[in-house]
Order: C-alpha cells, then sequence, then structure tokens
C-alpha cells in the first residue's frame, strides 16, 4: 500500500522507541522497586531495578570487550532469572540481537537455529551447559560462550571453549556505559518457531516492535507500579510474552519463576500468595495441573484480584472456572503466536457486556480469544481472499497486521505464502470476530477435520470434551477414513478418581453438542497426551501415530 | 547524536502509528461505546464510537470534494464537541493538517496563526463566526469556511464567503472512505503557543507523537474500557491535552463540555455526577472555583474515584485537599505545556511511599510536578549547561527530549535558542529532580525574582499566599527597585468572608516559611487578578502595570 506523506515538519522523529529509552527513563522512575528471582535452590534472591540496570551498564561494557559489535547475533539459553532479565536489555542495548533459544529443543533443530541466525557467541546458564554443548559439533561459526555461574570458572566443567563467566565480566567491567543512539528498526531479539512442518521459521522484532507492544499491554492491561508481576512464561518463548517490558515501562514488580517444572508446583503458588503476585501468565496445561494442585490444598491461596494471561492454546471454561471459584484469580485468555509477537488478544469485559449478559453468557465470552488490541489490523477472509463480516459467524482464515506482526520469515524466501502481498501475516488459523471486536478462533486450517466434505471443529469437540466432569485432557485429531476422507478420534486422559469412565458416556456427553455424524467412530483413553515444546497439543504427532487407525477399524 | 544501526531485518517498520490505524482499529472494539455532547442550550446530545466514525468517514470525503488536500492546513475555531472530535480524526486521517485556534485570541495573534501556518479553510462552529469574522480583512489566503450549524445555511448570517454547512457536506458525502496509509511523520495538528513573549509560535504535531501519547497516557493513567472521561480542557489546547485520543485507544466514554464557562459550575458539576465521570482535566483555576461552588452546595457530588487531572499551573494543597475531602475525587498534577505537548508528568503515588511517607508528607509530595513519564529524556542543567544530580535539591533548567516534544518551533529560525543543539527543549523553567523521578518545579525562569543578588521563588511564595485561609488567589511578581534591583511584589484575592483580614497578617503568615529580606516590601489586594487566554496568572501584565510601582513606594 503507497506511503502518503503529509505535511512534513518532524521535529522529533529522531528519538528512537529503542529498549534503551523505554528501560533508562523508566528506572529514573522506579529505581527502588523491587526484582526478585527463584534461585535453583528455591531460595529467592532480591534487588532493585537500580541495581539492574547498574549490572545492565556494566554488561553492555563487558559485551563490547569481548568484542560483540553492532548487529551481531548472540544466543541465549537460560531460565527465568534476574540475569536473563539484564541480558534482555543490555544485550539489545549496545545494538546487538538476542537469540532466545528454546531449551527444548532436539540438537539438531537447535544447531539448524545457531547456524540460520549467524550467531557467534551463547551466553548459557551453567545448569543448561549441556543443551550448549549438545550443538557444538553442529555449529561451527560459534566464537565463544558465556557462563552464567556464581562459581569459579576453572570449577565449572565444560567442552563450550573459550569460555567467560557473566559475573566475572561484569565485576570486570566499567560501571557506566553511554548507549548508542539506536535506531528503532534494529533488530531487538530473534525468536524462531517450530509449530508448524518444515525447519525452525525464525522472526526478528525490532527495537520498535517491542516498546509499542509493551505500551499496549501496560495501557490494555491496566499493568501499574501497582503490580506485582510472576514471569512463569519461559523467557525464551516470544520474548517472555512481553511481560519483562511492559512491567519495565511501568515499574511493576518484576518475579522471575528460575527454573521450574510440573514438580514445582507448591513452591510456585506458594510465591503467588507470598510475593502478593497480581499479574501471570502461561499455557493452560501449567494452569491445569497448578489447579489440580490448588484443589487438594487444605487453605486454598486467596488471589483476589490477580490476572493470569493464559495463552498458547484456549483454556477450556472448567478451568477458568476453576480458577475463579478457588482461588479468586481471573484467567484472562490471549491469543499470539511468534509470528504475533504474543499479546495479540486480550479477553477482557466492556461495562456494557457486564450488565447485558448473564453470569453464564459472561462465561461463555471468555472462552473467545478475545479482543484483537487497538491498533492492530484483522481481516477475516474465504477461500477466495474476500473479506468477510463480522458478525461473529462467517468464519474464515485470520489475517493480521500491525506494528509488531511479522511481514516475513528470516531469510526464508520459501515461506513468502505465509503473507499476503499487502503485508498481513496469514495465521494459518480459522475463525470469527463478532461485532463487539472478540474473536474467536475454530480452528487451525489444518486441524480442521474434513468428513465427507464437511467440517467438524476439533477445537470445539476438545473443549466439549474438556467440560466432562471425569475428563482431564483431551485431544482430536483427523485421521484419514476409507470412506469419509477423514474422521475425528478422540484422545481423553480421565482423572485418577474417574477411571471407570465408559466410551459410550462420553460419546452421549458429545451428543448433546453435535450431531451424530460428527461424534469420533472411537475415543481411546491414554495416560498422557503429548505436547510439543511449547505445551501445545502435539496434532502433528498425534496423527503421525494413529495414521492408519481408521483404516484398519472395524 | 548520531544514529546507530543494528542489525536490520524490519518486517513491519512499514505500519505507520497515524490517528487513523488508532480510531479504526479502536472503533472495530468499541462501536457501542457512547459519546455525549453538550449543547449550546444545555442539553445531552448522545451517540457512539460507531456513529462518530461513520461521520468521520463522510467528512473525510467532503473535505476531499470541497478541493482539500494531504498537507493542506486547515483552521478550526469550536468548542468540544462532538463535532470537533470529528474533525480530530476525519481531517488529520485524509492527510491535512488541523490548526486549533484558540478563540482567545485577539484578532491580530489569530490572523497572525492564520497566516504563518498557511491555512486554507476554517471550520467554525455557528456560535464562534465573530472570531473568524474578525480576522477576514486580515488574512488573504482563505478560501472558504465551514460552518457547524443545524441551521439551514441561508438562515446564517455571516461575511464568511464561500460557506459551507458542515451538516450539508456530510449528509451529501459518500459514506465510505478509503483512507490513506499515511506516514506516520506527517503533521495531524498545529498548536501556537502565546505564552512568552514576541509572536505566536508553532509546534506541529506528527501523527506518531499523537499515536504515542495516547498509548502512554492511557498506560500510565491506566485508562480502559471503564472510564468515563469529561473533556473539559478546551480541545483547542495542546489537542485537548490528548484525553480524546488516550479515551479513544481504550474505548473509554467521551463526554464534551461544549461552550462553557465559570457560570455554568452547576450544570457542569451536575454532568460529572449524572455521567459518572471518572477522569477530567482542568487548569487550577477551574478547580478552584468549582470547588468554591461544590462547597456551598448542600448534598456534596459523590466523586469517589475520579481522577482529575490538572495543569497548566500547579494546583494548590488546598485545592487538592479540599476536593479529596468535599467530593471524594483525586487531584493529579500534570506538567506540560505545548512544546511538550501537555502530559509530560504524572503526580501518581507508589506503593513503597504509600508506605512509608505520613498523610501530610503525600500531600507535599502532591504539590510537586510528579513523574516525568517513561520514555521521556529529562535534564537538569546548571547555566553551564553542566548536568545537575537528581537529588531532589540542585535546581536548574529543566531540559526534556521525546518522542512527543517539539525540537524546533515551525518557521521561526530566530527561536532556535529553545532547544539544545541534541534536541532538548529548554523549557524555561527551573526545577529539580529527586531519586524518585518527582519532578519539581521551582520557577518560571524569567519569573525568578532577583534581590540583591538573591533569587526569590515567586511561585513558593503564591503557594504560601494561597495556603492562608483568607486567600482566594495570590500572584508574586518581581517589580524593579532602586536599591535591591527587583522587589517581590503580592498581589491577593481575599476570600469573600474574610475581607477585614490585613497585610500585617499576610506578612506574618508568610514570615513562618520566608527569610525577612524575602517578604514583599507591599502587599495589594485586588478583587481579581488578570489571567492569560489559557488561565495561567497574567505576570506579563502584572509586570507592566505596577512597572513603577517600587520606584515610587516611601
Amino acid at each position: 500500500m503507497k506511503l502518503i506523506k503529509g505535511f512534513q515538519d518532524n521535529p522529533n522523529s529522531n528519538y528512537q522507541l529503542n529498549v534503551i529509552n523505554l528501560m533508562k527513563h523508566a528506572v529514573r522512575n522506579y529505581s527502588r522497586q523491587e526484582i526478585v528471582s527463584r534461585n535453583l535452590d528455591g531460595t529467592l534472591f532480591r534487588y532493585t531495578y537500580s541495581d539492574a540496570y547498574k549490572r545492565m551498564q556494566r554488561l553492555a561494557n563487558s559485551l563490547e570487550t569481548i568484542g560483540i559489535k553492532v548487529g551481531d547475533r548472540i544466543g541465549v539459553i537460560a531460565w527465568n532469572t534476574y540475569q536473563h532479565y539484564e541480558i534482555y536489555f543490555g544485550l539489545p542495548g549496545i545494538g546487538a540481537v538476542m537469540v532466545s533459544l528454546n531449551l527444548k529443543l532436539a540438537p539438531q533443530d537447535l544447531a539448524y537455529v545457531i547456524n540460520h541466525s549467524g550467531i557467534k557467541y551463547i551466553i548459557v546458564d551453567e545448569d543448561l551447559i549441556q543443551v550448549a554443548e549438545s550443538v557444538v559439533p553442529l555449529c561451527k561459526g560459534l566464537l565463544g560462550y558465556i557462563i552464567i555461574t556464581k562459581k569459579p570458572l576453572n570449577n565449572v566443567k565444560t567442552i563450550l571453549k573459550p569460555n567467560y563467566s557473566y559475573e566475572d565480566l561484569l565485576r570486570e567491567a566499567l560501571p557506566n556505559y553511554e548507549w548508542p543512539n539506536l535506531d528503532e528498526n534494529s533488530a531487538y531479539a530473534a525468536c524462531y518457531t517450530t509449530g508448524t512442518t518444515g525447519k525452525p521459521k525464525g522472526i526478528y522484532y525490532s527495537h520498535r516492535n517491542v516498546y509499542l507492544q509493551a505500551m499496549m499491554f501496560a495501557a490494555h492491561f491496566s499493568m501499574s507500579v501497582n503490580d506485582n508481576v510472576f514471569q512463569l512464561v519461559p523467557m525464551f518463548h516470544v520474548i517472555g510474552w512481553s511481560k519483562p517490558q511492559a512491567a519495565t515501562y511501568v515499574g511493576a514488580k518484576l518475579i522471575f519463576s528460575g527454573k521450574w517444572n510440573l514438580n514445582d508446583l507448591e513452591e510456585l503458588t506458594n510465591i503467588f500468595v507470598q510475593e502478593k503476585v497480581t499479574a501471570s501468565g502461561a499455557v493452560p496445561a501449567v494452569f491445569m495441573a497448578m489447579l489440580e494442585f490448588i484443589r487438594k490444598m487444605k487453605q486454598k491461596p486467596d488471589l483476589t484480584g490477580t490476572r493470569l494471561i493464559c495463552g498458547g492454546s484456549e483454556p477450556p471454561i472448567a478451568l477458568m472456572r476453576g480458577f475463579w471459584d478457588e482461588t479468586g484469580a481471573e484467567i484472562i485468555h490471549s491469543y499470539g503466536s511468534t509470528e504475533l509477537m504474543a499479546i495479540t488478544t486480550l479477553n477482557t469485559f466492556k461495562p456494557w457486556l457486564e450488565k447485558e449478559l448473564s453470569e453464564e453468557e459472561l462465561w461463555n465470552l471468555k472462552k473467545k480469544q478475545g479482543i484483537i488490541v487497538s491498533g492492530l489490523d484483522v481481516k477475516i477472509v474465504n477461500k477466495d481472499g474476500k473479506e468477510l463480516p463480522h458478525d461473529g459467524k462467517s468464519s474464515g482464515e485470520i489475517l493480521i497486521k500491525g506494528p509488531w506482526i511479522a511481514e516475513k520469515y528470516f531469510d526464508a524466501p520459501e515461506t513468502k505464502d505465509n503473507f499476503t502481498e499487502r503485508g498481513y501475516f496469514r495465521t494459518g488459523d480459522a475463525g470469527c470476530l463478532d461485532s463487539e471486536g472478540y474473536l474467536k478462533i475454530t480452528d487451525r486450517l489444518k486441524d480442521v477435520i474434513k468428513s465427507g466434505g464437511e467440517w467438524i471443529s476439533s477445537i470445539d469437540m476438545e473443549n466439549s470434551l474438556m467440560s466432562h466432569p471425569s475428563v482431564l485432557e483431551a485431544a482430536v485429531v483427523g485421521i484419514s477414513h476409507p470412506k469419509w476422507d477423514e474422521r475425528p478420534l478422540a484422545l481423553v486422559v480421565l482423572r485418577e478418581e474417574y477411571k471407570s469412565t465408559t466410551k459410550e458416556e462420553i460419546r452421549e456427553h458429545l451428543a448433546k453438542l453435535f450431531a451424530k455424524w460428527q461424534i469420533p467412530e472411537d475415543i481411546i483413553f491414554e495416560s498422557k497426551i503429548p505436547r510439543t515444546s511449547v505445551g501445545k497439543l502435539d496434532k502433528k504427532l498425534l496423527r503421525i501415530e494413529y495414521r492408519d487407525y481408521y483404516t484398519n477399524y472395524k
């Protein structure tokens, strides 16, 4: 679309929306605000924004001393720690690019990311050295490693060479750093998505992208200096869903979760209470496990007023209601992806809907992906690219464009069909928008089940399954079928206490919402459903695993 | 400062932060939100964001039909009405520039602004036709006039020719408009400042400036769809202090005050109650008059939770306490100017200060100008330009730079000393920053009173005078003095019920805070203190009026 220039008198187009300006001018105001970080041993480290900023300056100086230059790509393999937060600003602040490495990737995928993005150095937590070591033979371009450890370096056994100690570098660095006036369109970070088929695809976020999303998030989420923000989402996922940056913008207290998994739910729940967490975020699988844990607690944690962003996939109503009933915390669904830079929608209510809708209708509204945030351009289009009305019914592919939405993948010309000529990202999701601006995903386009020429929504069916009291988890995939082209197959994990539930009971439950022809031929009870490295149902794997299921099914 | 370009992979640098994107993507979400506008007869007009957006599109079409093109400057002389709101988006949306004309300016100043900015057309409220007519003989470049009236045009008597009816144009226009992809650095509006000596000076705000300030304001003020925002500040003052834009960004209800003056306080106060106003803004003189009015009301309005932005000059503690005690509304001081685009600071508290400070200390903190909002660069410098520490004591000139801070006046090379080489605006205010980031103005540099080589702060003295229970208004100016170079002279308006207060009582009150040598030789009781067109104490006038007072004073 042609750019039209109006009357030009740009007195301040010179001022750059880079994270240096975001951070240093916020630190001026909130220097005493606390930052908490969970150590490997479960103890909590505490310091302030002012302390963090001092160390960011030392980090910037030491990175330059090592030889890192403007434009260099630097990999980071780290848990959610205060050092990771320092890297979030100190590294892109000098003009280098922070390439967030997903520590759950297989070595060959990780190596692909490192080679494709041209990473020169890797900053790695001592606890994650093995992840870095696994790629060394596959990556010839790596010049060195910075290890985050409190130990003397010679006590750290590793093949990573040459290596530096993060803490030694900071200690030896000059205290003050003169930040460059960095063009806002310079890359701040890169994240690679592995959500779909093929090689990981890289998205580079500019400083401007990050700055604007932080402002938007703070505004639309009403985040303020009174918030205590618990960073549970791994910081290598889409730059931590922008929470560290938005929190910094408004001077909120930040709490970093350290290394954790679902065995640490007691500790994490305690942190919610002790640190008076008012905002956090995670994928449904995490909140589901946390809710199960809380249900078993004698004294439930009082989380009244806490807002939990739930993204990655759609949270079941049962989960949202459960949290509300047990703790008083509100789950707010947000839709996004690596290409959309996480926060693309927020499911918040409007005063008139709170008046007009019944409690039940409001819960149903909460199931939607929420309002596409102000400033983003969205289109629902049919197969011919024709725009569909925002009537809450017309479903088509969701196209999005906006100040932080990817318009291409880095150095991957073969992927250009993922974007339209006018720069919209094709989400690959089918959905509809209602007249209030709420988006509802009806299906991943590739997850749609096409049975005898008709579509069946796997997501609707999963939600219906999840609403059955016996069901803990559910996945529905389309499996090729000799007669109907494709047929749905349901995989269900039953709750411990309802193991006697039968297939017939589940079918009857589905029959309340679905036509007879839509109900799966079979329901398989599993003990676990595989998930991807980012916690989504791994339907790709399920489709492969059960490829021939209906072919042989009598 | 040299611009450093980092790794460049700008997938979406193409997406423009213009008010078209601000508005149309917000209207998608908040189409049903209400907009209320007070008519000339005091009745209230009501419609929705959706209705407004439809009319904005018609406005855009009709402006193009008349012949208005990208880059044209168009003057607007209007009260705070829904049509003015439509113009705020529909006019800059086509790429033209909205030149806000201060209807309180003298004809020769107004004509200067019109000629200097090259205005082609003027959009004018029927009620303000005389203002436009007064400049016609002085402005040769004007091509036509659009009159906002509900009457048939031939019932409107005016020498403004050729003229169009705003309502007729909208009625006849095509309903849909294809907005241009407007470069964010295009000028959105121009405001001329008359605050200082010399000719009015023009500041052009780009779309980007407006968009970013709206986001910042929404974030730092926690403005949301639940807010009911009462637009009291004239919309020709620094684009209405960005409230219409920030409110639109988050979908808040907007209430436009129409034409009003201090005789309408009853009506305005009623609107606060009836429309459940949660946010508004005005200069201290307005809130002072409103508080006086409320004090006399038998049943005080309950404004618990309402936040009132008070700018233009510093609100006295007595005013802030009075509002709090009588209504429950909180006055939040914001410092700004035309060059700073209004919202530069916000005096909000931080949780740790609320814990640590006594109630009295918090009230004192509220007197400060507040926190320079995140993202702005501020320096306090001494006469040699050396930066002073943020210790709450070191006072010097305040320099500010940021994404919406002017770096020059339009077409006025003789004014370049108002800006530093590195693009900071010299505010002309002296002040200090404390370690928490709160700014305190100690004086207008030109209002400082230099007595025998020492400085006396006129603002501190005015505040002290205002804290005396008998005093309604006070101004302190420096008057040339045969012996001491300059000496302070105090002008005081006593409250009706305290008319018997003596000069000696006032002097004794001042003596509690000021050294003997600082106390004014004389205190003059006046019935009124002159104010400028924007409501500030008109010290320029006072200095002229009392020029020889101390020369002849025995």
